[in-house]
């Protein structure tokens, strides 16, 4: 998945024309176990003067999607979302309401990663949604119920703070912990996930396995421009930045992607300014030692 | 909808060939207010030595289906099911998930009709399932949820005997009222359903509002058979009865359709003997005058 | 097929708001034989800064299409063109190959009607293209092959002139009735036709049956615009025209839907003036009385 | 690639059981430069008392299509056909008509490889085409048109002797060749294939590069079976060969995969009998001396 916030893009200059494009992640992704990314996609972008950001799903894969090549052709935006999907191992239908991005109102979301033992948590956690974000249910998706639980701690009206994204993320993985502590302990959570409201975002790069997490790197400079095939972030003077980059990986091998670390929620504001938190491993009653030991 | 049971056909004598096929319901249905039934379709057959029906569906309309052609060009059986679907005011998804039949193990379910005000009930339904039903679960239509009600009622091995599929319909049904009493009191319900375990079938003709009922027709005969373009059902001398077709429209002028009586449920048994049950309106708390009052 | 040319309009206008909208002509077209067009649709618009036009193009019915509601809702454009096939008869595959516009550089293009015994006529037809017009066609349908025929008359350049839209246009249906006198003489052809290269365009209401022509609306006025559920064209004082519509049905029950005169050609230049001409019929070389003899 | 003819196997046996089956090669085929086909697959099989063989094809990618999964369960042959499409490299559209197996009558056909330059010869091609021939013609790929051309040469009603399946494969190739010499002298071919009737099969094994071939393999024995996700070829005793498997890629580990020759061309008939033909190598104007030194 990629995310971009800053000065105006077009959108293939995420999707389509990047050495390591968002296409190129649906065939071939270079930092995951499963390479394939073939189970439909999404992407999401914001429009002056709408608050909900437009959307273009399909369950076809991404790398032969003839309208998708067109609309990133022709879409500008200062906050853009693309997502491809994997569902090779069958837990979930590929069907357009399967697909990232998830919308709330003025909110969109997307997540990599996955939730062990989804189906011993469905219930629970439905039964923990106001009658709204029940109601939004359209798919099957683990992604798609955590978006259910987080949009539920998220303001009505989007007030354009990104505490209150950093909040509400922070809230929807702690009940998710919760509701394992009580249906499944022993499941695992992978929880990279991004979340914008077009002005500001918060993201996360998280796993409740300290032996693995997915990777996540963000890329910030001053503008995100591309020539043909080319892409490249320009690092601003003076620290000015004026374009950030989420991606779950890089998209060229340029030198400005960083790793977000590990457990870490960051919160990117208005002016793209980046500030982070440590994401705390649950409360759990396993003996610290035990934790300890595992750590790398 | 369209269901069959008796000595083997070909798919193709339902869908393809009638006058009014199913592939002719769904371009331009004759009794139904709304005529266009293209938001996808299904069907489902059983296969000798299998337990689960076979079952093929698509979001794509019936009527350009080329595989859907070939199926029912091939497919041979005793006990066949056949769906069109119409989504057209937009309530639920135009999905493979939302296509009917629905399956569970041996079990096959369709429905024509709609529960009015769903989104209030489907919460309070949901907490009424079972773990397995309730996970089973992977779209977001009132028949997919109507039917995880039933097939909890349902028992687990089928037993080939009619009584326990009207009994689990019976039930379904009940308690779906149940829910309505409690969270949407004013809600209709429109049922139309065929349920079937391959050997036996129960079917019902219902609705809530005595004003209103969608059509649903049953033919019996000695052998139901298609000729090119035309197809028709032998009536049996002595009675003998050896195929039964049940459709929400006849499928061709002949002179056997009888209508099932409204507020009325069937039971097929294997050796194709009918049974008929009055299914009692619900037993409302509104005023009995005011009820009076409703009727035409 | 509805199209626009004007003052920007939003997509939605076309397609999702009018009372007789696109996604309306889908499920009920009006003044149309089949009602139903529900074998695919296209939208394409014409983008600042961008010789091509950008296109979206799907093979299920419009009418559910989540994608197209969303892009209807953000596009802007002061060219755009929107087309639902009905392929109903099944000569023609549903396919999003065959779903109009069709494009070639800047020109797009798109048809309502048919040519009748077209499989006679495929062959030479494709023996009178270019290579590159040639190998251009990836369906099978009659339009696509007519505008390949029709493309090898326009510059390659656009010129932005009116004329050579026209010219093309004649040409191309002078080309087919040679094509037609020679392999299918009795063939008769429908051709409404829709040709613009977003400055200009060309339109032409034909029929070689004097006894059956489809139809074809145009509107001008001073400004197009929706409020919700209603569209209307402004008429604008001192003959001040800012925005044309052409649609197969009127778009609304407004005053200013003018039939475009049957087999004329009509060519709207830049500043939006509109010039008529009559398309001849074919100059037939079958003697007259041989044509009297061939009428019921 | 995989086809079977002999004691009816559950199409199963070839698409989702074996360790390496269909199912598996499109995600990841293990001995082609492009791994993935996730570009639409399709399969054929033959039914007693049907001339023309069943199909079931589409566009999105085999691993994920729960409708191929149901018929995979169900479906018995003799003699069945299946296929995975990569066209990642965009020459061909993504779409229905151009997935494999292609039917005329009786014969079914599909192909790996790939003809160059195919833009240059299409024109040429479909000139050399009978009338039905070039109207069969559908999508836009290089097998689709290759198996015009070879089934022109095919007698019109079936003969069951696989000397009419040869003799046409055999002409329809150098009939590629002499329309390589004269419009595009430089592409090379790559023609792995397979034609059937339903009783007997031709199956090439071919290259006009001698320096690269794709894979296929033939597995003959007594019975072919499998029980849960095992699958094996019995050998049988006496050399009783009942059952025939031709696979682009071994099914499994088991000893019996032997490679089709280079450049040969196998015969398979109604016994199951098999006999082998050198191809030869097209009348190259290439100097010979080269040609010896591209050999491995």
């Amino acid at each position: 998945m990629t995310f971009y916030l800053g000065a105006p893009i077009c959108l293939a200059d995420l999707v389509t024309r990047p050495e390591n494009s968002l296409i190129h992640q649906s065939v071939k992704a270079k930092e995951r176990l499963e390479p394939l990314n073939g189970d439909g996609f999404g992407v999401a972008w914001y429009v002056k003067g709408l608050s909900q950001a437009a959307r273009f799903r399909s369950l076809t894969p991404a790398w032969s999607n003839a309208n998708l090549d067109e609309l990133a052709r022709v879409t500008q935006s200062h906050c853009l979302l693309a997502h491809v999907r994997a569902a090779t191992d069958g837990t979930f239908d590929v069907a357009e309401a399967n697909c990232h991005p998830f919308r709330k109102g003025r909110y969109a979301f997307m997540h990599n990663g996955h939730i062990e033992q989804f189906p011993k948590l469905r219930r629970a956690l439905m039964a923990r949604l106001s009658h709204p974000a029940f109601n939004s249910i359209r798919g099957n998706t683990d992604s798609e119920h955590l978006f259910a639980l987080v949009s539920d701690f998220l303001p009505p009206e989007a007030s354009g703070h990104v505490d209150d994204l950093i909040r509400a993320l922070r809230l929807g993985i702690a009940t998710l912990h919760e509701l394992i502590d009580q249906h499944a302990p022993n499941a695992r959570v992978f929880l990279n996930v991004i979340l914008t409201d077009g002005h500001c975002a918060a993201v996360c790069r998280y796993s409740s396995d300290p032996t693995r997490i997915d990777s996540l790197y963000i890329n910030r400079g001053e503008r995100y421009g591309c020539h043909e095939q080319r892409c490249w972030m320009d690092s601003g003077e003076n620290d000015a930045v004026k374009a950030v980059l989420v991606s779950s990986e890089p998209l060229n091998s340029g030198p400005n992607w960083q790793p977000v670390p590990p457990n870490h929620l960051l919160g990117i504001d208005s002016d793209l300014r980046v500030c982070s938190q440590i994401i705390e491993q649950p409360r759990i009653d396993r003996p610290a030692d035990s934790v300890e030991g595992n750590e790398p």
